[in-house]
Order: C-alpha cells, then structure tokens, then sequence
C-alpha cells in the first residue's frame, strides 16, 4: 500500500520534493498560505533541471483542519515559524504519522518531540537550489538531492519513505542522525553566517584570502563538534570537500542571507545557537562561531 | 635647557599635544600638509574642554627636509603611513633624538628600530576624544591623558619628556612599555573593527547582550596574550573597567570606524594582525580577534 503525504511548507523546497512524489503518483496534500487561490485554480509549476513539470489538479489546502491525515507529513517550514508545529500539526498526526523535518540547523526533532512524544520523527537533510519564483511557481536551479536521518521513527517507516523518494526520481540516502544534521551544518554555519554579515555572497568569501581560512576554521569547528558528540565519520577533510564544492557552485546566497535581504526573520536559533550549546554540552568550544551568531543577532535588530 | 619638539603629523592628536606643549612655552614645530598654507597665515586653533587656545605665530613647515632637528619628534600619523617614516624621519633625527610614537596598535617600535636603530624610541598611548574639524582647527572634546612607554630610550630622556607634557596640562604617565602597549589594545581592538564589521558605535554594540559579551571576550583575548607576553599588571577586572568606562562615553566611532567611512585605508595591520602574531609567538590564541581581522580585510577590499 502506497505511502500518503501530506507538505506543511509548499515553497521552493516543500513545492519541489512534494512534487516529485506527487509526479510519481504518490498521494501529495500541499498545504499552501498566500498562494492557496492560485494554485488551487492554475496547479503548480515546477521548473526543474531535472525536467519541467506540471501539476493540476493539485491536493490543495489552506488549513490543516481541513485535511485528511496522510502517512507522512512533509515539514519544509522556516524554523523561525516553529512555535506554530503545535496548532499546525495536531490535526494531522497520530502515533503511526512520519514526521519529516526538512530544515535547517541542530535541535529540531527534540523541540518538536516535546510537543509531540509520540511522533515518528526523521530529519530531512535538503541539498537543492530552488527558489519560489512566483505564485505556484518552483524553480529548481541545481542540485535537488535529500538525506534522511532517523530520530525516532520505526526503520521500515523510513525504509518505505526512502523508496518514495528514489521512485520519484530524488536522490535520496539515509545516513545516521547526528550526522545527517551536523554534515550539513559544515556547510550551512559558515556560509549562512558570513553571507549577512559581511553582506556578501560564497564566491566573494571564498576569493578573499583572509576569509577563505576563515571559513575553513569555522568549518573545522563545525566538525571538531560534531565529532565532540561521537560523529566519527566527520573528518576535517570534510571541510575542504566543501569549499572544493563551493568554489565550483555559482557565486550563491544562501537562504539566510536571502531572509537578512527580505527583512525576514533569521533562523539563528537552530544554525548558530543551538550548535552551540550541544557542542559546549559535549565540551567543545565553537569560538568563531559564537561570535557570528553574535554579529548576527545584533544585525537581527539593527538591519541597515 | 627645555627639549625642543617636532610633530609629524599635526592633526587630531598631534595638533593637541603639540599645540599644549607649545602654549606651555615650548618650541615646537609642526608638520603640515594639506593645511600648511592655512595653519601658516592664521596659525592653530585648538577647542579643548580643557580650554581653548589659538597659536599664532606658529612654526610650521611642509618637507622634513627643512625642519631643524629638535630633541623629540612626536609622530602622530596614523600606521597605515608608516611606510613613509624612513624618508620623513630621516632628515630630523640623530641619535640623541627622542622618538615618541603617538600610534596605535603592537609592534610598531619594533618596525622603526629596525629603520633606525640608534633611535631613541618611546611608545605614546593616547587616551583622547577629539577631531580635526576645519584646517587649522582642533576639537578636543574629552579625556585627553597620555601614557608613554619607555622602548629603547634612556631614561633621563622620558622622564624630562614625561615633566613637559605635565608642565603643559596633560595627564600624562610612564607605564612598562608592553603593558602601555596591550593596555590600550583592550579597548582598541574589539571597538575599533566592532564598529566597523556591523557598521555602528560604541553605545549599539554595548546595548545588545549578544555582542555585549562578545565584546567582553574580544577583551579578554587581549588581556589573554598580554599576560602570555608577561604583563602581569593586566587582570580580567580590566576588561569590566573597560566596559564600563564605555557605558559612560557618549556614543563613540573609533577612529578605525572613521577611516572606513572616509574610505580610508585602516590599521589592520598594527591593530589586529602584528598582536595576533604576537601572541601566537607566545601560545597564545585570539580566534575572536582573528576573525575580526579577517573580516576586516574582507571589507576592506569590498567597501560598501
């Protein structure tokens, strides 16, 4: 019997990975907010590079009241709007749900598991250029691959959802969950970060001497606490497959700075503070990366 | 017989403690540049909360090469010039001159031995709020107090100097050379780059907790690596005393703030990376301050 779905957060990546399942046959119901009326009448777009598409009709919704449980519930929400998983989620969850938390950051599964104890948690680890371009318009520039870490589901749940997404056509892994949410955070720390605070993009840090190592030494900070919490297969040469691949990406902005440039809420909780805290549990000091949430928590209320 | 002065460098700081030096009777001669005209036909204007003067007729020259020698030269320029000392220093010293380098940072004595290394050289460490505003003009508008450090000069030397400051109204005081030294890098090196990385003042970085404790850090880092050169006389109280002297002062852009907004070329070198070696040297690392320094070469060649 085929998995249902449901996407809380049908926007550049919520829109994307629904899609594709929804593409692929699956059962996809999209919850969306200022773009309900259009895609209810038009569907959506999603322009991919792995092959356009389009859908209609489309499983659309406006509150999640008004929607039938479905097996798996997509998360692809901001972590800035968490505070609201409780009204969000409760009338679409129960014990047998899968909830997948596609976002950014460290600490995400043990919040959301203290709202809900019974939920069936699995960490969405995104790795795709896409954006929301216009209403029920996804764009997907490049990349587009998912890993799946397992916080507290059962393992067939997560087996059943791994094979839903390869029959859809993503390049989908499951990897173990502190490492699927610390590996990313190689990447997302410094670059995140740094993009706002010295209001710039990856390619111009990455030309700069000066902020080249710098950003190496957050990336081996990322990693020394990661492995400080017992995630072995994180080493320092980690770090510099990241700049590599940095260096060959298109000069990038990364969603933080694109939520900085929008006035939108910064997601410095989950990317810098609580990191931070769980490697300091774990006792492993994140200087340069404190100091960024710093700069960036100063520049959350004095934005120029 | 009563020390004769040169100042090179006749603007904010210079223009002060030579304008005082020379109301107290002194010779004192200064060097000018793009106010030499100006300041020859309507002499020095100095606004002091410790009351107004004007110096009229003035010795006042535009090339080293036609200034008599004097027993001190008080060199008042900032760093980021000190490539030129060689050439203008070399007409007007011998070595019975007395080198007093009113400049911010670490290691600068250390450089300008090496250019002359029969000088005399005394470090000065200006605690001082005041601003050129017109040609000719000076605005001093609080503190005012100078500390000297005793580099390679004898010390009959420093103490005659150390009388005449006094004997003109300056608080002046000789301090161990690398304590003078590190004591004002406390303040200087998490203020003047703070300022400029998140482009605000004093008040703003010190309202916000996030930074506030930043801040903090930044200080005992330098408190840190003092100690690690054997400044004893540096505890972690000194950081706090520093804060809050900073609480009290209006709100404040250090001069390193000044120079990025005037698109001039910053200290980085003296203020951030000559410190930072140094107490590599000693075992002692400042990743808070490294990153500061990063991010200011960063903005340097990336200026907004």
């Amino acid at each position: 019997m085929a998995l249902t779905y449901s996407v809380i957060g049908s926007g550049a990546v919520g829109g994307y990975y629904g899609g594709r399942l929804a593409k692929a046959g699956r059962t996809v119901r999209f919850l969306l907010r200022s773009d309900y009326e259009y895609v209810r009448e038009h569907g959506l777009q999603v322009d991919s590079v792995d092959g356009s598409f389009h859908l209609q009709p489309i499983e659309a919704y406006n509150d999640t009241r008004a929607m039938p449980k479905s097996d798996v519930v997509l998360v692809a929400l901001k972590t800035t709007t968490n505070h609201r998983l409780p009204q969000l989620l409760a009338p679409i969850v129960d014990e047998k749900t899968l909830v997948v938390l596609i976002q950014n950051g460290i600490g995400v599964e043990a919040d959301v598991q203290q709202m809900f104890p019974n939920l069936q948690l699995v960490a969405g680890l995104a790795f795709i250029c896409s954006a929301k371009t216009s209403p029920g318009r996804v764009s997907h520039q490049c990349y587009g691959s998912i890993n799946f870490g397992n916080y507290s589901a059962s393992p067939e749940a997560v087996a059943l959802l791994l094979d839903d997404f390869l029959q859809a056509g993503v390049k989908a892994a499951e990897v173990p969950y502190l490492e699927a949410r610390w590996r990313k955070a190689v990447w997302n720390m410094p670059f995140n970060g740094m993009t706002v605070a010295l209001n710039t993009s990856t390619d111009q840090l990455l030309r700069c001497p000066a902020t080249r190592l710098l950003i190496r030494r957050q990336m081996l900070e990322v990693v020394g606490a990661a492995r400080a919490q017992g995630v072995e297969a994180l080493t320092d040469d980690f770090a510099d497959e990241m700049l590599r691949m940095t260096d060959e990406m298109v000069p990038y902005s990364p969603s933080m700075k694109l939520d900085y440039d929008f006035h939108r809420a910064m997601e410095i909780h989950y990317l810098y503070t609580r990191p931070i805290e769980e490697a300091r549990r774990a006792g492993f000091a994140m200087p340069r990366l404190a100091m960024l949430e710093a700069e960036l928590k100063f520049l959350s209320v004095h934005s120029s």
